[in-house]
């Protein structure tokens, strides 16, 4: 299988001044034509660090993908040690490159310096793949075995994500056209409601019977749950869907409604999907979670299909005058309380006429802690005509932490009461 | 300058399913102290490609910090490449560990699991600083000088964000003690209005004329703003305040009422204080930002003190229904208007009774732009019983960027017109 390495220049990434987020988007390019990643290096905006790097990444690699480090002020520290480190003896000019340059800065109305000028010129030892977004040229430097104990290809893209991702294609298609591409397939699972560990412990037996050469891992993610992710190296993609579909089909019975999704996804996407397929309307009543639960809801494109709208009472006032919260159950229950989450998620459903609804009431923290009820707990209503239910869930967690399990429970107690109305 | 590397562990990184955001987080840190990072690495799940990685940075650097690969299920092999690196015979269990995982996972009435036992199991030739945000601690592993030619030191840190975050002060408190950190004195100013290359343009002269030594860095956030750092490396802290105390405020004349806050800060947060401090009471009515806004404003620990809550008047019915915007207004001018953005305002204020609101109308795509109001274009509108404001904003972004921005704009238009009250 074939191996490559990203790497980024610059010491902007390295102070923590900015993000990568270039490596992440060419690893999927790469995962997705069967090309392995085995390794992704940053480092500063210096010439022995550079070819030092570089080098220990190409003789670990078939492919290194660099970007970074080809601006108009530091072009001249990256190209120069990509020179050195391709035995270069000069530099010659790219005339496609130039042309695009001077289109690029005159139709900024820019006059066209010398220092643009010179981003055109490349070390005689590489070819080019003109870089149609930008004023630095993709070079591209072959290495025969001798130099790095074997045939090994260097692309060196420009680093602002825009047209790094822009040029990706022409390298996927000099990869595509050098190197012969194995097949990865990756299938992902949603799950909720199950700690990693305790999934892990639930589907234990299953994944030691996994066929060899399919392997299993593991993603949390606080608001989306465990993310399982199943892989097969090599073989054909026909074949390998039909091995995961047939582990996936035992996995099912294992977790039953503890998987929200077989693809990569969130519990407000399944939601907005059930909503959808079923032409139903939602709104929310959050007390603790403050209006996070709308927000995640409203986070997904074309929301506005099935969400009516929300109430964020977080004064007690406005759950009596505004959800219609009896004054008898906050007397006599408490705002944290089975009996209040069920009456906003009910007064929430009439205020704005919606077919279900969701609330939520608890303590975030780090204040407002009680014995019978300690920061982190939330009680979560969902509401339909056929009814109301309720669930406590219990955190420890800080604040933010505290507010994204409650949203992220909540969803999930929505998902399943949507599901259980459907299936009816 | 003491060097230091970055690496991080898991093949979620390597095949882009996640990015890396805890490397840029740890280089800010130790940048803070004085320490140069030189690289940062990530490598996958792999035993021999951890252990042949971390050796290779090892030798590079007196600190090398490791975050992932350290989760309770069968994919993390971490501490077995841990082990064999650092010539551990065998494991021994860390007792307060163990006691923070038991505590944190009866919190949640989940049973203490094996595998989650085995968390406290450490190699035997580290030390352990506990991590009390999750279950598996932080390693620290000391090298003489034998072992890669120098002394110098790995700490293993878990791949979640808020517990390596959570983690972090340790550390660098560890570093301290066996480090010769060097002084730097830092100091933050928060701006909202001006975009990064227009904020360089305004105060490029007085960038200029700063004295030498003392160094300025840009840190553009969507929802924060651009924050601005000023940093001496070197000198006390006591003259290095009195420099940057004259710099500021001579920044301040230039800045007026862009700058938000002179520490580490957001808008939110300020709006907060000016409320605590006039005991002032806010509520907000949402349409395009979806509860972004009152999430972000009950982010903040104490919001309760002045938040009363907000409605999420999505659909058009819950506008004129619960938020009482006449359907004149609707018909006549357009759910995006500044007439809407009013309404909207002053009729979540009549039904909270708050002293203070704030209303969203716009469009945050990818759908539902016009020529009138493209995708992107957001009305905000304030009120209090001094009367009611509105201003458009126009952004060109993806849906998520839109809503942040729309939020950020309208609690800045808040931010103002409660400071103006005040100075009134």
């Amino acid at each position: 299988m074939i191996q490559a390495s990203i790497c980024t220049i610059g010491d902007e990434i390295l102070i923590g001044q900015i993000t990568d987020t270039n490596s992440s988007h060419i690893s999927r390019a790469l995962n997705d034509i069967g090309i392995r990643v085995t390794s992704m290096l940053s480092v500063g905006d210096d010439r022995n660090a550079i070819i030092s790097g570089l080098s220990g990444e190409l003789r670990k690699n078939s492919i290194v993908i660099v970007t970074g480090g080809l601006g108009p002020t530091k072009d001249d520290i990256t190209k120069d040690a990509l020179s050195a480190l391709s035995g270069s003896t000069g530099y010659r000019e790219s005339k496609e490159q130039l042309e695009i340059i001077i289109r690029i800065l005159s139709s900024r109305g820019l006059e066209v310096l010398d220092i643009n000028r010179q981003q055109a010129l490349v070390p005689d030892r590489c070819e080019v793949i003109p870089n149609r977004l930008g004023t630095a040229p993709v070079m591209v430097f072959r290495f025969s075995s001798e130099r790095f104990g074997h045939d090994c290809t260097l692309y060196s893209l420009p680093g602002v994500p825009f047209e790094a991702i822009g040029a990706l294609d022409d390298v996927l298609a000099d990869i595509r056209v050098h190197y012969e591409t194995a097949e990865i397939t990756h299938r992902t699972v949603m799950t909720y409601g199950l700690a990693e560990s305790a999934l892990a412990k639930r589907i234990g037996g299953w994944e030691d019977s996994l066929p060899s050469g399919m392997h299993l891992a593991y993603l949390p993610d606080p608001v989306k749950g465990v993310r399982l992710r199943l892989s097969i190296y090599g073989g054909t993609p026909e074949e390998n869907s039909r091995l995961i579909d047939t582990e996936l089909a035992r996995l099912r019975d294992i977790l039953g409604d503890i998987i929200y999704s077989e693809q990569d996804d969130t519990l407000q996407n399944t939601v907005g999907r059930l909503l959808k397929a079923s032409g139903k309307t939602l709104s929310a009543a959050e007390s603790c979670t403050g209006g996070l639960i709308s927000s995640l809801i409203t986070s997904v494109p074309g929301a506005s299909g099935y969400y009516l709208g929300s109430v964020t009472s977080y004064a007690v006032s406005v759950k009596k005058n505004v959800l219609d919260v009896p004054e008898s159950i906050i007397s006599g229950y408490g705002v944290v309380s089975s009996e209040c989450a069920a009456a906003m998620a009910e007064g929430v459903r009439r205020l704005t006429g919606s077919d279900y609804s969701v609330s939520t009431t608890g303590v975030a923290g780090p204040d407002g802690g009680t014995e019978e009820n300690p920061v982190g707990t939330v009680w979560v209503g969902v509401s339909s005509e056929k009814g109301t239910r309720t669930c406590r869930f219990s955190f420890r967690n800080d604040r933010t932490r505290n507010m994204e399990r409650f949203a992220a429970s909540a969803l999930d107690f929505l998902r399943k009461f949507i599901e259980s109305d459907i299936n009816q």
